[in-house]
């Protein structure tokens, strides 16, 4: 080693990296992580990897798992400074993906990648990502917060998730099961959830020239308010009715909407066919179309329009289904001997 | 819905995100994925989350799971348009992060963001982490790309990744067996791994001012070659001895260097004295010290500085255990009744 102590001497500091503040930052998280685990966690916050025991009692354990960000969602929460909604997104949405698997999340990891360590923001994150678990059931295991400056800008982070799951291998819901004439149960969304928010912010911003803290157009809250609000996690309304076996199939409404997630759940040779005007789209969607110009078939290619699940039960299972399901679900349309995701009917 | 069909009317794509390129870019990683999967992967690449049984045959199967990132090694990538190796950079890391609990890979996931979607860098960074998944007998069960304008600088990305793993829960490594006068087994890295790149960066571009493609000082090899080569996975040469039991507790040599991570795996009031001069320091690290008058404890603060995995075992274990690690392997110093690292020794 070469030892100097000359004045251009350079540090990982001097670099733009600060292992005292993410320290700190990691010790500001510890009572939030060490609050995080639940009686299947083995390991502690300082662990190189997380540990957490398979639950006991299932016959054959399959694991789902899902990794997924939060998109540009993320540029609505600089642009007011409100860093505490972004992680519940992320987990929700996560565990979203793998219920539709008849999956119950186990454990959940974070990535949360900055510039400069704001110490502030990254336990306001972080903190929203530690709430998402628990109204998920779900421990939060693990996670990784990297300074990366000339990466992204001031101010500015990306967040990611990983989910892991379990399922019985016999109550996996594939879609295998589901035939003709089987009927959609759609529920609602919260608003955007976290799928098309360039287009929206472009609009919003943009076109309507909002700032975000003006009164969102229809609405009895600002710009910002309306945008962030959270990702909803089916997992609380639809776990009962997994238990009860009577879903044949279910589709998260993500990037893509209704048309580009439905026929993944549907088996070769079905599609389905959706009645517009069975279920009322927010108005957030109706302001999204008018202030951008947006045509019909690009709100629904882009936006989930109200929906952010479909449940397939069988015909006799439907009415059932409706009423536990309660006041957000719809009979929105059934599946039909044809590929493809038809919209049929009128103006909502 | 306000149908529109005017002139000033905005898609998605006008926004800036191309869901037809995302659609190409996930069909052209088709093939990748669908030869990603093992004996235990139940889904197929269209899936909302992937399904992995857990493997038949453990008592107790504890999961271990890792998240980390690359962090600004992906910066070199960027400079010399190379994309093939971070995967396995992020595979190995975090195939690193949960070996040292006792546990072997299982499965992976990525996330991949970009601003916009270059279908070629695209297929080329995930065929890094198949790649990567391969050579450490894991799956890769899933990922997500995702497009988001406005938030990385064009030709930037940003990837993050997620192992499980499995170990029988009365063979977890933890630390918990080892005795002062334990033996420290230091495995050699191939470089700088994934840490550090922040100050790598500003020495050896700004400050030797060098660029990509120059011969590195003291290597037969460029600048962008000697600082992307990737981080070794240490599951091969070390997993034989967790099998026989030898191993007490293991450090990943990553950010913090050996006197952050050691500590981590070292039961309370035992720590380290590190005999420097038991291997030598590699050539890149010589040339980073000197080249930004970085002062020497810095540099053991900052980087591997060529020990990427340290191993404890018991004095008698020592001799077979350097044996069976082989060529890279040296012993290093041992376990002390004292906590902290000690550095001891002269220059290297």
């Amino acid at each position: 080693m070469i030892r100097r102590t000359v004045d251009d001497s350079l540090t990982y500091r001097d670099a733009g990296v600060d292992l005292e503040a993410a320290d700190r930052a990691k010790r500001a998280l510890g009572p939030l992580l060490d609050a995080a685990g639940d009686e299947n966690t083995l390991s502690g916050p300082g662990a190189f990897g997380g540990l957490y025991a398979v639950p006991r009692g299932m016959s054959e354990p399959v694991l789902a798992s899902s990794a997924d960000g939060v998109g540009t969602k993320l540029k609505v929460a600089f642009m007011c400074g409100r860093h505490d909604t972004v992680g519940r997104d992320l987990v929700n949405h996560c565990v979203n993906d793998i219920l539709v698997q008849g999956a119950r999340p186990l454990f959940f990891l974070d990535y949360l990648a900055t510039g400069e360590m704001d110490e502030a923001v990254v336990a306001e994150v972080v903190g929203g990502v530690a709430r998402g678990c628990r109204e998920n059931s779900c421990a939060l295991l693990g996670g990784e917060t990297a300074q990366m400056p000339d990466f992204y800008a001031p101010g500015e982070y990306d967040l990611a998730g990983f989910v892991v799951g379990a399922v019985e291998r016999e109550r996996i819901v594939d879609g295998g099961a589901v035939c003709a004439g089987d009927r959609l149960v759609g529920l609602s969304s919260s608003g955007l959830h976290t799928n098309g928010f360039t287009l929206a912010r472009k609009i919003v911003f943009e076109r309507m020239g909002l700032a975000v803290g003006d009164r969102f157009p229809g609405e009895d809250a600002s710009a910002a308010e309306v945008l962030l609000r959270v990702h909803r996690s089916y997992l609380a309304p639809v776990w009962p009715l997994i238990e009860r076996g009577w879903i044949r199939a279910m589709a998260h409404v993500t990037g893509g909407g209704i048309a580009g997630n439905l026929p993944r759940v549907l088996p070769g040779g079905l599609g389905a066919r959706i009645r517009l005007g069975s279920w009322r789209v927010p108005n957030v969607f109706r302001v999204l179309a008018e202030g951008g110009g947006v045509a019909t078939e690009e709100m629904y290619r882009v936006f989930n329009m109200g929906v952010g699940m479909i449940v397939v039960v069988s015909p006799d299972r439907e009415a059932e289904a409706l009423g536990a399901l309660g006041d957000g679900a719809r009979s929105i349309g059934e599946v039909v001997r044809a590929p493809g995701v038809e919209l049929v009917g009128g103006v909502p």
